[in-house]
């Protein structure tokens, strides 16, 4: 395996602005995305301006360095202090005996450390406690009557691993270590751009940023690249395409998210840093072929995929070609594109009833362990790796309030974290520190479990056994819906509630409510997803997204490390920390020449004239 | 201070049944609440019987025994786990060393313990990041304008202690550990009463149940009864009627949470077993006046202020009452019961808005205050005690869908956990191991940070500038309109939406709407909750309760032993377990002769027909 030739120019830690630069120290300020002190705090200001400039040369402060001035982290009530001060130098021998004893063997070596970050975009706490409820139903059911109210059951595959989890939690419950608050720079509520950038470069930025700060829309240097510069392999798995917000913010610096077709460059590596990605696998085809292209969805002609193979990128196109890759010595090296669906990947649920679809489109998981195979084959002997794992659609799912779609997709989310615990737990056994963070973006929907349908004083209740017979996502059976020019009100019954949901017992005056809409997939789908959540008793308030906090899962080497109530920004720090990582010299790179930059791009970040920014929130970003 | 006869009769850990008991073993094990093991694990159930029948007499398992059989909990890495036993030893060596130092001085003498259990009735995740925004919105509008917006509004008294707190968070995002699930046993959407059983007596039970198990109805021993019985003092403190199911489930035993006039019985000691309860502060006085007194709620004539003072418990009826007690030697010792309002306390909000109200009601956090410096003083050489400290009516603000009474509740909420964090610090300084638990018993309303007004694509914001000039609850403003029966548009339009409100764009619809239900306070108040929370964009599903999980809170000694999700029976077992209490002990006390006890009174529990209650989950209950 090649490493990068720009990798470790510098000494990330000792790294020193040169004069050029230096001179310039508010623009530094605003390239790393700070807020000016003198604006929030005059006592700080005072004494950073003082030392400023009294000082040619300046050390750009850390994400570490600001974190410690913030500083006040849950403090530990005093007497707990007194005891740790005498537990202190006992525990440093103790540390230092066992170290040799049994860590010196195993991670005192090379530095390798494995980092893999998974997103359940859009997963809010009532979405995961739906998932547990729903798979302790489908448990309790399976022992019920023979288990015959299983059988046929789409679900009985989707929760297949939550039989060995016994006891009725999801892999996600066991690794619960605290919440990531969510607000992005301009609202209160964030989008998946201002979200994810806030893990991949640990600043808060406005919503439909990639990559960008808020103040100039410059770029800021990422985990993922900071990860690949310091000699560490990247990798990024998505079931969205590859170029959509989420993913893009960990490798693409634009000033907004629609520009999918600049980002898909950043992918292939013809960007302004080269390549930052080893290997991604995912969706988004249609945002590398050329416009000339039916299907294309780019805005001019250039062909990427043959621009990737002129960087010697290995091209996945489908699951043939990910098991051929998988069979032969792919896992190997090499950097690795794999692309499996022209625009995003399809529902876990839906993809399981097409076998179409599934020699097409690999699962959340396999992706997932192929990724896992591939960095630890090819990391090998080196420093480890940066991996980002997003579940994606259980967002697209939310958007169209649809709880069999984001059901599914969540199932399939657990049992890719099924998946990677058991290999962070072997990697961590095998010597090289490994930890998983779990973490959502945001919460899609403003799923609530108890809904009232009436004036009538609510029942408390909410009805898992109401999508048993669930076999498709709304959204695709609102593109049947649509694509059935003839579509009658007996086939809308029979195939689309009945044999699509499950539903036996819909109304005339349901039909009614869809068939004006039946030409339409979109309006379908949501008439559809309203007729099963209610049925279900479960409510949503959006088809946008809400502004709760969103639970926060670790597992393995250092989890403790990020538990508690956490800013998102301060899982990039997390990160950041665990890795060794400089975010800030990767952000000096980017800015030292902005020729490939546009800052006018795209649209325009939507800010609101009611005061919601809270622009002097003392908060840690 | 006396302490009750009946405490420590038996050595509550190595206390054994009567053989009489001990020979209906499966009767026993509905007693406690528990499933029969052969319906959920035959594996368990199979050594599990033949124990049992080998032996004449039997121990009966604690919490605790069936808790590690349960077992697979949250397991560490096999890497950590080999430091770890490296590790141990030294780690042995160093506590006992320290222990010598420092705690033996400190914690080593008394078994003196103090747990406080808050309870934020009704406040799931929402509401916690809606806290923490709104009052970060508020602490930006302070530095605007030179603080204007602020001039007038009722929030800047409640707001108060936040601009200590310097960064923007609460005082309960300071101290997140995990969160609590909470299904009951008959609905996966629970009510308060088997809400707090769970916490009480740390069994799932059915909605309405107040401190007894769902097989036979039959009363659970809580921690409350158990700690008073081993020694401790036991407190109560509540927004709502102190004989509401929350702060009941912690001393009363009846099988409708409605049999409010046999609950207050058990609180002033009139019960089978005597006073559990050493000091209550709250409302409801309606359920203690005879049912001949104007304004009493009790069935029947007793006087039960009259049967209390024969006991000797020191009545305080309002502010004057508590103040004087304060001033005189009343926070020394003997029972105390505190009544500051007919039916429920009024939201913080209201209160702080009237001074007649301000003169008889003392806020939460100054009844915490006086429970505590009771509580302490009553323990002094003693064993410490349990003290429960609920924020009510955030709860019923929820079921309201009124954003400015939840607001309202949540920050006094927060300013009382801010006051008892003190505490806590204090005690633990002092020497006397104190913990902090505070959760929800469940999520009101369904509230979400967001909301779709109109079927254009969703704006990502939620607005609490919306809420600023709002003066009182909902429930106040629509108890106004419909008291007013000569209300006119005009006034509706000032008094109501505008100085109730702070809404100064009322339209002429709003109007027409609110027009119809002036004479119901009830619909009044749901018309207005909602035009208020369209203004602030958060969405309600329900007037009733939903089953998110709900943040789970701790602070202090050992608080990290409850971190995790939990399910929330287990916070009635880690209280019993940091307490070292025997709650199986007071549930066999209690069902030695249930003359008192009727199982058919009050309402049944209303079950579905509809397959919710997931039987056979294998969830540590």
């Amino acid at each position: 395996m090649s490493r990068s030739p720009q990798a470790i120019e510098l000494d990330p830690v000792q790294f020193v602005l040169d004069e050029e630069t230096a001179s310039n120290s508010s623009h530094t300020e605003s390239l790393l995305g700070r807020h000016s002190p003198s604006s929030s705090d005059e006592k700080q200001s005072t004494s950073a301006a003082g030392a400023a400039s009294n000082r040619p040369r300046i050390l750009i402060p850390t994400r570490d360095m600001i974190a410690a001035a913030a500083g006040r982290r849950r403090e530990a009530p005093s007497h707990v202090k007194t005891v740790v001060v005498g537990l202190l130098g006992l525990l440093a021998l103790a540390y230092g005996v066992t170290s040799l004893l049994s860590l010196g063997s195993r991670f005192g070596g090379a530095p390798s450390v494995r980092v893999i970050l998974m997103i359940s975009d859009g997963m809010g706490p009532a979405s995961e406690t739906m998932s547990r409820e729903f798979l302790q139903y489908l448990h309790d059911t399976r022992s019920v009557d023979g288990g015959s109210l299983l059988n046929g059951s789409v679900w009985a595959t989707l929760a297949g691993g939550f039989e060995r989890d016994g006891f009725g939690l999801t892999p996600l419950d066991e690794m619960l270590v605290g919440a990531s608050r969510t607000r992005s720079s301009n609202s209160l509520v964030t989008d998946s751009a201002a979200g994810a950038t806030a893990f991949s470069c640990g600043i808060k930025t406005y919503n439909g940023a990639i990559g960008v700060e808020p103040a100039e829309k410059k770029p800021c240097g990422t985990v993922l690249e900071a990860a690949r510069r310091q000699g560490f392999l990247t990798g990024l798995v998505s079931t969205s395409r590859i170029t959509h917000a989420t993913p893009a913010s960990f490798y693409a610096h634009v000033v907004d998210r629609d520009l999918e077709s600049e980002i898909a460059s950043f992918l292939v590596g013809t960007g302004p840093r080269g390549p930052s990605v080893d290997i991604a696998l995912g969706g988004g085809e249609c945002f590398f072929l050329p416009n000339s292209t039916k299907g294309s969805c780019r805005t001019d002609g250039e062909d990427m995929l043959a621009k990737a193979e002129e960087l010697d990128v290995t091209l996945l196109r489908g699951m043939n070609d990910l098991r051929a890759w998988h069979d032969g010595d792919g896992h190997e090296g090499g950097r690795v594109l794999g692309l499996f669906a022209r625009d995003h990947m399809s529902y876990e649920i839906d993809r399981q009833q097409n076998s179409v679809l599934e020699n097409e489109q690999p699962s959340l998981k396999e992706m997932a362990s192929h990724a896992l195979q591939y960095l630890e084959n090819a990391s090998a002997g080196g420093k480890g790796f940066f991996l980002m794992v997003e579940g994606s659609r259980i967002d697209m799912a939310g958007h169209n309030n649809d709880p069999v779609g984001h059901l599914s997709d969540m199932l399939a989310y657990h049992e890719a974290v099924r998946f990677v615990k058991e290999w962070v737990d072997k990697s961590n056994e095998e010597g090289t520190p490994c930890v998983l963070i779990s973490v959502s973006d945001h919460e899609t929907g403003g799923l609530s479990l108890g809904r009232q349908l009436t004036t009538k004083y609510p029942e408390y209740a909410w009805y898992p056994d109401a999508l048993l017979n669930a076999t498709h996502s709304t959204e695709h059976l609102g593109a049947l819906v649509a694509a059935n020019s003839s579509a009658t009100r007996d086939w809308l019954r029979s195939e689309i509630y009945g044999r699509g949901l499950g539903i036996t017992d819909v109304t005339e005056k349901e039909i009614d409510e869809l068939w004006p809409h039946r030409k339409t997939a979109y309006w379908s789908n949501r008439v559809l997803a309203d007729a099963i959540s209610r049925r279900a008793q479960i409510g949503w308030s959006s088809a946008g997204h809400s502004g709760v906090d969103v639970n926060l899962y670790a597992y393995g080497f250092n989890a403790s490390g990020i538990a508690g109530n956490r800013e998102n920004t301060e899982i990039g720090s997390y990160i950041e920390h665990a890795m060794g990582l400089n975010l800030d010299v990767v952000t000096m790179e980017l800015n030292k020449d902005l020729a490939w930059h546009s800052t006018s791009a795209g649209k325009s970040p939507q800010t609101t004239q009611r005061r919601t920014e809270v622009k002097h929130y003392h908060g840690d970003f």
